[in-house]
């Protein structure tokens, strides 16, 4: 047996409804999340604490949060290595984040100046001032921070992104305590090679265990993007079921790249990822079924090769 | 400057056109090979002496080859550095080619034989028995002659080929003499971890300069699968302009992996095709203007990121 393994967080929930047009109730949400569970999901984003006036599609995260505690307790199913996190963008969002108990939160940071004035209202230096009280409280209770660097690769205003000040900012996020940094391709532009330069560059700054990536498959590389990272070591990387979070079909398309679509690329490596592929691809059929909405995600959409050849 | 370079050979004007429903007339198709050939394309399958019966997409095969050749005769284009080649399933075939005065064929044979049953109507054996009068008057007529070898990771009716089968295969080819096998996933099932594990097998078999990639993005593995066989020195790829020859939005989609998705990676690599991406992107845009059919080439809907910002 091959002891090879990465960590997948499911953000299909957060990064992948939030950039949906559709909208979900609640008790879908929780559905939702228990299924990805039940398909070997062992790290979800499960919503954000940001104003419901900027991401309405995000008003009800504490309350799916509580839901899917009570039915985790409630029906005796174990939430035993499933970790649960959510992004904070402030010392408020953070108290939300205690009041449920959560033992993980995200926080967000930005690649480029116009960026973080476009995405959070605020530069770059007072989104880290912000950081601040949060990271404190976490320390005091005990709360695990991670952190994404949004545009890490290029940003729709601005063009191309410094490596060295991506370098300079994750350190930095480090530093304040973030225990990783989800090196982000927001807009889905990187490519093998920027992402084979950009992650030497961080490796010599930060311990490879720290670092993720996360990518979007706008122009169909993420997976390529995937691959390049982990031949340099990177262990972890972000995902969304059936590669939710933008319309195939629409000019400038940006889902994350799909859950499925890299659990087929590990498996094939032989590299663990806890999921099972098959209840994975029932979890997006599941969920095209119920919302109407059509993936992206390639291996759902062809199936899967059987011993006596392909069952669609 | 790098030195390093790919060879893509472009299979959309044959590969992609075949597995299209909708038909082209010969005037258009030639427009498509000579904007193919000024956006950067240097090698170029135009078509096939396959039965018209069996496949008339490519019909007219002889007339597209003979007017693109006036063409490029006649308006002192240079077809200079500008190679074409056609598939011959037999002696007829390499007739019609030798006619045309074509200096490279293409045969192919099935890893699978159920597959070679479907596909060309006869056992593994007796396509390698028709393959030797191609071989015989190729050689007498110093035309090169490569070959693709089909479902070599995964066949519709088998399940899983054999590594060794492949291998076994691919050096028969070569041994019969042709200067490259393209070892094809020809359904688009493979996935990064089996494409390193049967080109390390091939290699150790035939040198790896004589080795191509065929992969079919089916299952959104298709770059990565790139990615990976170059990794191990593969350095000739195919792949169709726009991603043609299959529909991104029916189940079973099977288009090859798109020419400017492969070419974008590739700049980012620093590893020069000969393609100038905003032109191939302006390729596939035509195409679909004249065409009405939407591609499947994720970098042609989502555009380039330009230095200030993203352009659609």
């Amino acid at each position: 047996m091959s002891a090879k393994h990465v960590e997948l967080v499911e953000v299909g929930p957060r990064d992948g409804l939030q950039n949906e047009k559709i909208s979900l109730d609640s008790a879908l949400k929780v559905e939702l999340v228990l299924k990805l569970i039940a398909a070997g999901a062992k790290k979800i984003e499960i919503g954000s604490f940001v104003s419901p006036t900027w991401v309405p599609q995000m008003a009800d995260t504490s309350r799916v949060i509580k839901m899917v505690q009570d039915q985790l307790t409630g029906t005796g199913r174990s939430r035993k290595g499933v970790e649960f996190a959510a992004l904070v963008p402030n010392r408020q969002g953070m108290n939300q984040a205690l009041d449920l108990g959560l033992k993980e939160v995200a926080i967000f940071a930005s690649a480029t100046e116009s960026f973080s004035k476009k995405n959070i209202n605020c530069s770059i230096k007072e989104s880290f001032d912000r950081f601040i009280p949060v990271m404190v409280l976490a320390k005091k209770n005990h709360v695990k921070v991670r952190a994404h660097l949004s545009v890490s690769f290029g940003c729709p205003y601005e063009g191309s992104v410094s490596e060295a000040k991506v370098v300079r900012l994750a350190k930095k996020l480090v530093g304040l305590g973030c225990y990783q940094v989800s090196i982000a391709d927001t807009i889905g532009v990187a490519n093998a090679g920027q992402v084979d330069s950009l992650f030497r560059k961080l490796k010599v700054a930060i311990p490879v265990a720290k670092l993720a990536g996360h990518f979007h498959n706008t122009r169909g590389q993420a997976l390529a993007n995937v691959f390049a990272a982990y031949k340099l070591g990177v262990k972890v990387f972000d995902s969304s079921f059936g590669g939710l979070g933008g319309c195939p079909y629409a000019p400038g398309a940006s889902g994350n790249v799909a859950t499925e679509d890299l659990v087929y690329m590990f498996d094939g490596l032989k590299v663990k990822t806890g999921y099972s592929i098959k209840e994975l691809i029932e979890v997006s059929k599941w969920f095209e079924n119920r919302t109407g909405r059509i993936l992206p995600s390639m291996v759902s959409r062809a199936g899967l090769l059987m011993p006596k050849g392909i069952i669609e």
